[in-house]
């Protein structure tokens, strides 16, 4: 392991970390970053993405030894102190672990579900741009077994920290891809031989009562708008029945009921 | 409606929105703040608490009109700009409509159990700690038609700013009560015909096969470390079967998926 002591917060080896939260506000052109042991633990050890370094606070290097053996050999694991990491990131780390990872090339929504198995829970969402529940739907997505999360042209960025951290990892460790152009993702979804459903509040059936087939697309949209009526004209649509009165539940909530539903585990 | 405009962020009739985060942390003495529009119209409509009072950015008031004409004619409505109300509140606030509650009398788990019918769906919380998961069940809760929402001595407040806030309101209507004796609370249940199912990642039987009886009490604990073992011991358990490798799911999400499945809705 290749352990690098940093005293100076201005070090250019460790400037992918300086104004954490500044720098989540702009992007960062090809890189996020991770934070937590739970985090670092999965991409390091999910392979999706490549880790570039990994920075940590010096009294916490020991209990992550067995985390940090997943990583190669030639990874710059950055140690420091707790006044030079808050220096760095601009802000109090109490965790005290972080990571830069590389997005690496993306893939199309198309080239994604062309390597799909024949049984599959693919989740599309469409519009969701809060954060928490992006990852939220990542964490979900991972313990119901899906093989893919896509996302329309609306949806907020996966990979966001706060979104990886939410995911709990599933946002590095679900495949996903965006596309662009609904229309013709829909046919391609069709082509492949996914049913397409959509969650609705004023779905047809009661989800109670839908049948998973193998290969099955579940569209999810935002709590306010919900999906568009010109996609729900063109999906079976389904509802979660709830007390009178009420016909929204929380996107994330409703994505756990519905995952359990169709997942196979 | 009593309108009264506030010029002067030290007026002694808007003491109580004062350096409204400050005061989250160290608790309102038998009030609690409710904000936004959509959380002041649950609190007037359910009746379940008495609000003291309203303070709305100037520019909002038109929009509250059908909300506010739910409120007792003598409701004191304090209006200011939006410079005086941030100087109120300690920080920017962008909603622009708040509101003090009053707590009441709190009832005992005990009674409140006694007043329910005899088609009951209870919540159990256990350890809940996490403000964000306290809103959710209890939005949850309130989707699946859940009569009540039983708290042990562990648990975080749900009349918390924030929890109201992601309860979207549920909190101030779903009704809710603490109780210290576990065993004690469990003895009533059963002595008013509850069935009592726990949710656990090693649970007995798979969620999809447990039955709803006419009375029933849903626990559920902390992700962490789940429920005590002494009390799992007593209590039929269940478990949400998820993909390989995953043993946890958000308590929130649980509780979704664990509330749809024994709703009668």
């Amino acid at each position: 392991m290749d352990l690098i002591h940093i005293d100076d917060p201005q070090d250019p080896r460790v400037a992918a970390y300086l104004d954490i939260r500044e720098r989540d506000l702009v992007g960062r052109h090809g890189r996020f970053v991770a934070e937590g042991k739970v985090v670092l633990d999965v991409l390091l050890s999910a392979g999706r993405f490549a880790a570039e370094s990994v920075l940590v606070l010096e009294n916490r290097l020991a209990g992550l030894d067995e985390t940090l053996r997943k990583a190669p050999a030639d990874l710059p694991v950055y140690v420091a102190s707790g006044e030079i990491i808050d220096r760095i990131a601009g802000f109090h780390m109490h965790r005290g672990i972080l990571a830069i990872g590389s997005r690496g090339p993306s893939q199309s929504a198309g080239a994604l579900l062309e390597t799909l198995p024949a049984n599959a829970l693919v989740v599309v969402l469409v519009g969701i741009a809060n954060h928490d529940n992006m990852g939220s739907i990542f964490r979900n997505a991972a313990a119901f077994g899906a093989s893919a999360v896509l996302l329309d042209a609306t949806c907020c960025d996966p990979l966001y920290r706060k979104a990886i951290r939410v995911s709990v990892g599933a946002a590095l460790n679900v495949p996903f891809a965006s596309f662009d152009d609904t229309t013709g993702f829909i046919a391609t979804l069709d082509r492949l031989g996914f049913s397409q459903v959509a969650l609705s509040p004023h779905g047809e059936a009661d989800i109670r009562d839908a049948k998973r087939t193998d290969r099955l697309a579940l569209y999810l949209g935002t709590e306010g708008e919900g999906l568009p009526e010109s996609l729900l004209a063109r999906l079976k649509t389904v509802r979660i029945d709830m007390a009178q009165g009420f016909d929204s539940l929380n996107v994330a909530a409703a994505s756990a009921i519905a995952l359990h539903h169709f997942s196979r585990c």
